[in-house]
């Protein structure tokens, strides 16, 4: 695949092709949802910075609890220039909205990333 | 009460007294909790810009589907710097994570405040 | 309807027919479930006394955020001889779980039920 | 706005229109998103008929405990040629996946409609 | 346990006695309402069909995210006759509902099943 | 750590300095607020008894479907005196809020725990 480099190429960094190719053989529809919808047409939206983006992800996916997907948006967030102290404090604040065990939760896939 | 202005004024506005003494008509320990850690302990810790917090606060009530607290976050974003169009993205840039009916009623909020 | 008085009775008081019947408009198989299954064979076992089973209710309610049948419970557990501080209590714990948006709607059903 | 009559013009039915004006008021990209990708090519998908894919959205959409998006699909089962008593056994299908109080929020509205 | 077959005979197939003895295992009480309240009362219920019923499982436990019991009911689908195709579209059909996690967790159950 | 003893070493028993470790390992910061608020001001506070708040607290988890919170308090649970019966019947009255599938799932960590 070779297209013009985009929010999506920074937030899967040198993941990129194996999480499409991953996502084409779950469905080829569904990559194509996630690449030209989530990603082409959502996520390059002008206006809000890709760091910004990236650490409201890790949020929505704290409340979602859906690991697979929140360790791809950890690590997306850091490509696109977050430091891991801005992950933690977008975790921390989860609490009064989400309560304790969910972040716990996204706290340890931070960790298992780190360690 | 008298206390530093800080993330909870500038997020509750004109309306802080107000809010804190609904909330301690609720319970007094329910409205000391919420200023005491959700505020002036999350909120206040340092690291990422309020606006930044307030964003990232707007989609999680969006995913919560919580009308009251969504709209006191959506004034606080704007009290915190964000532009509507700050506020409108973040609630678009869901879609991917949470579907459209929990959006759909986000903006609804959001153009409640607006008319 | 005749029937033995059981946890069903008390916990929808004087409401009890009133209630059943417009379950009954909504769907008369669903009333039957719910009169059947949910209290009859659920609610009916042995072991936790009713005051216990309420708080209980009264939680999981909180965590669904489902208004109507919160009241009812709140209701409930009143007449299964919990006091407001009781459910107050309940309430409260938990923000540790879920946060503080949903405990607070569930403290202004509360309050409303008291006023 | 004219086009080729789809699954979005039959669910939406003579409120075709006035549905995608309100979504364009919230937002005109949403509106833009939810026809052309929500309708457009998710829903317009080959394989099940559309009367299946509504009773499928209704059961989602009483998950989710969403009332505007649930009455419109409500509408739009029946439209697709569902009977109202198919629509009922699909909310009562959902009694062992999400418990009672979803359903019941959910026949209301079903009743609402029909009265 | 030799019954009538009914609805789920065909649901939990070969598996029936294994899945209805590891319930037992988990509580005796716990088999007896799924078998006796959630499968021959609910499932059992004329008007739709059972892959119709089985398809509607799927989407459900695509919003709860169960992996065990989504599994039981992809099974469950294709016995009642649902083709794969049936299957991934009621899937898709869940991406303007649910947003893409959830879709993309259940999509890698089905491909579980059928490697 | 030494402290007077309350609810929190009830609750974790010899497991508490391992479990406030391991909440540091993830981040110290976290470990302060599950214990000065989560555990020394919520659960301290009087009124309910411990085992009444850690039944809660197991059907809140049941609910959440968070397996190492949940697994925590059906010890915590025990530890509190609550009996194998007493949890047992707090998780089968989550059947008529939630359906089965949750409580399934708690089932299965009550079994591992016993095994």
């Amino acid at each position: 695949m070779t297209d013009t480099p985009n929010a999506r190429h920074t937030i899967f960094g040198d993941q990129h092709d194996r999480i499409l190719e991953r996502l084409a053989r779950l469905d080829p529809d569904l990559a194509t949802y996630i690449r030209d919808f989530a990603y082409d047409t959502i996520y390059d939206r002008p206006g809000l910075d890709l760091k910004t983006k990236e650490l409201i992800a890790c949020a929505l996916l704290t409340s979602l609890g859906s690991p697979p997907e929140l360790r791809t948006h950890l690590r997306g967030a850091r490509r696109a220039g977050a430091t891991d102290q801005d992950i933690r404090e977008t975790l921390l604040l989860c609490i009064p909205y989400l309560g304790f065990p969910r972040v716990v939760a996204a706290l340890a896939h931070l960790q298992d990333m780190t360690e």
